[in-house]
């Protein structure tokens, strides 16, 4: 019964995790403006109440218990792997200390509205010294939790286990020598905006989103679509995963393309095995969080391929593009397939990540990563980012950064004391590809993809990714799945064919 | 220090139960179909750890150093009645044993599904096991809570403290003695319902229910109306107060007065004060439930009062028919004010509670109330109560009950093991008119209802009654406010004045 005690501490965890991500997915969509302020307090209850139950003593026992319950047991064995993960998290998490989280909880709320409003004003300097408390927060929570080359391993780790800024850099140096060739090449490519800023009823494109998203797999028994300001995916088990969009009227692609990419998240968390559920194959002990995917950077991997290997392919639209005009005739009528597909492919550098096409995007978060890494390092200073930001985005993108507003105050993500997240959204692309060129070799699938159905695709994902939830990590589930560890070679042959398309 | 201990282990108990109060408005609201399960577990997770937390050895000590520190303090002082209600409160709590309390929530499930299937099926005997066995655990519940007289006194307590099984005998027979002579006299009134049955838009309804629950006082910036199959109000502190309801489109009262009643409810919790949020004063520990009334029939004597007082008057009509017209000029153009408030006030004795008036409503409170009594006490057996229901609903309302799913299979209370709550009902309804009747001896107050401004009304609710929150019982309230403990005499008044102007 020892085992099953473990399991029962694990699933009052996850139950309170879950409650949380109900709690912040309300806070997003559906509470009225006066509860921000009991919100955070319920939710720091909780989560603290979640680190009490997860580091306390009776989980300790229990683990010890079920280790002696299970001595003897092969080490592959998914009882012996959600003990020891779970052992192992609950370890990193016990090393923070709690005085530390809780500091920098109060911090980030004070760093948000200072960061809030200096991106108003145009004023890094008024934001740099909350920035620097929380680097330093940042350097301390890296020590606490121990690595073996650079401090940023530790951060980076705690989003995808195994990643190394070592291994980042051979990454990104990758990418670089073949996407700074290809984005050249794309400046050429023949592309108009003029299309998708044309007045498109807001609940068109949520009736052919969420038709589509469907389509692809997601399921709606078990999900909902809401609005929101910045788009996410949340889930509260398998059987009810949330994702949330913002439809602009006169920005087609915001909304269709979240709905897609968000889909992709859910569609994860949606086929995760049900045997894991309230269980440490959906529990990420490290950040408190109630999440089937494997890591940040798998799970980014299927909102990428929804997004961008699917809904971005010229194939995609051959097939949908007509349902499209259906749905919009007068805004259509005069725009070819060619058009549009070219207008959502479009490479443009620009300033901001978030907007960022997918040939400029990684150039984005390498620079993030660098910043980072440097900071935590205690390489870089905070006084001097906004010079390395100008810096950097002229050596990668060629551009002339106006203000910080536009630079290096653009993110959220350092007020918010998230440092080392950033790789997982290249992570993510790179992945992307090469999970969909290995499914795209089976013949129902391709043939699937060529007819617009769609389920032999997911059902490959739900086989080869989604199903195994945490028991796997992301170096496992891409080796067993496409024979190779995290490689970019699909990535670049991906990026460019689409950059031959797009200049033919 | 000692006190402010106290009270931040409060503070984590309501936290976690306003949590709870999510889940569960979730669930009726938003929730896709195949969360249900998995929203069980998280609910009685989160329940359990409430529980734990209030009955706990720390809060234990919370108590005893608070007491200590406060020695001396007058026990007027709100900080003394906090510590001594909520060691009360965790007493009976703790009285009740954890083993039944998990065994009942096991039940209840069980229960449920048998009530529904026997309702279906009009199969009383079907459903009479689990009944057995639900008042069986109740009287073991009763009888672990304590009482003086009756058992049945100490489950309608944990709803209503300080009322008994006596004191509702005098309350009933009191009304019963007015209100059989009016009924009688009201079936001889003009009234007619075609006019509430004609298809009404539901977003007009909802939009003209909006901007009345507006006008009355509720505040939508620290609120929310969403869809239901049953109107519920929830709160999850003050600022954030949630109101739900159900539009038919051929039965116009369901959705209005609905909305209305719910905004009672609603104005009740966003009028507690600020100070009292995550405290005792807005913690019912007995039910773990995070709620800011003084107790179930105070809470309804709001609701009722804005829907039945205000709502249902002739002046309200007088003043507002002219924008429901509006609103719907199709389907009003040939009713007149006096046709319209006649058929929202018809008198109809009926085998439905939910839907009955305002006349024949409290007969089937007092049917219910000395069922459970005698359910209780032992002296009622399961299987004698199709019969018994029978007899009382013809000696109460003369008509004959043809089918169980029209008697005593229609409420999902036992089911759900809840008794002693019914009596609330009725209580609120005498307390709406002893309120509201003391209010409008407020010049400012009858000026307002007069003209259309329900703000004068709503302050004096909040002055008198809202503001306190837990801090005092409903008699110190109603004795308070109006100069006497509960009294039918204002609500007798009312219906009387009612049966006369809708037989004139």
């Amino acid at each position: 019964m020892s085992f099953a005690r473990f399991e029962l501490e694990v699933a009052k965890v996850n139950d309170i995790l879950c409650a949380v991500n109900l709690l912040t997915w309300d806070s997003r969509t559906m509470m009225p403006s006066g509860g921000v302020e009991a919100r955070g307090r319920q939710i720091a209850t909780l989560m603290s109440l979640a680190r009490d139950l997860a580091t306390g003593e009776t989980m300790q026992r229990a683990i010890e218990d079920a280790r002696a319950e299970l001595k003897g047991i092969a080490a592959a064995d998914n009882r012996s792997i959600a003990l020891e993960q779970a052992a192992s998290s609950i370890g990193t998490l016990s090393r923070i200390p709690a005085e530390l989280v809780a500091a920098s909880a109060e911090l980030k709320t004070r760093a948000q509205a200072a960061w809030a409003a200096a991106r108003a004003a145009d004023d890094f300097a008024g934001f740099a010294p909350m920035l620097e408390r929380t680097m330093e927060m940042q350097r301390e929570i890296a020590a606490a939790i121990g690595y073996q080359e650079h401090p940023y391993d530790a951060l980076v780790g705690t989003y995808e286990p195994g990643m190394s800024w070592s291994r980042l850099r051979r990454l990104y140096s990758e990418l670089q020598k073949a996407l700074i060739p290809l984005l050249a090449e794309a400046k050429g490519a023949r592309t108009r905006s003029d299309i998708l800023e044309r007045a498109y009823p807001i609940e068109k494109q949520r009736a052919f989103s969420s038709a589509m998203a469907a389509r692809m797999g997601y399921d709606f028994s078990r999900g909902r679509l809401d609005d929101t300001v910045h788009p996410f995916e949340i889930s509260f088990t398998r059987s009810d995963v949330r994702i949330t969009a913002r439809f602009r009227e006169t920005w087609l692609p915001g909304g269709l393309f979240a709905v897609w990419h968000e889909a992709g998240h859910g569609m994860y968390e949606q086929g995760v095995s049900e045997n894991f559920s309230r269980s440490t194959f959906t529990t990420d002990f490290v950040n408190l969080y109630a999440v089937g995917g494997s890591s940040f950077g798998m799970h980014e991997s299927q909102s990428r391929l929804w997004e961008n290997r699917v809904g971005r392919s010229r194939r995609f639209w051959d097939l949908h593009f007509g349902e499209l005009r259906g749905a919009f005739p007068d805004q259509l009528s005069d725009v070819s397939i060619d058009d549009f597909w070219r207008s959502v492919n479009a490479a443009r550098p620009s300033f901001i990540r978030v907007e960022a096409d997918e040939l400029t995007y990684d150039f984005h978060i390498m620079l993030r990563s660098e910043v980072e890494a440097g900071l935590i390092a205690g390489e870089v200073r905070v006084s001097d980012l906004p010079e390395i930001w100008r810096e950097k985005i002229k050596a990668y993108l060629g551009l002339d950064v106006p203000t910080d507003t536009l630079g290096v105050l653009q993110d959220v993500h350092w007020s918010s004391g998230m440092v080392g997240s950033f790789p997982t959204y290249t992570i993510g692309n790179v992945m992307s590809s090469q999970l969909f060129a290995t499914a795209q070799k089976e013949r129902s699938i391709a043939k699937g993809l060529d007819g617009g159905d769609y389920a032999p695709l997911k059902t490959w994902l739900n086989d080869k990714v989604h199903q195994f939830g945490r028991s796997k990590t992301p170096s496992e589930i891409l080796l067993a799945a496409t024979g190779s560890d995290l490689s970019t070679d699909a990535y670049i042959a991906d990026l460019a064919r689409k950059v031959a398309d797009l200049t033919a």
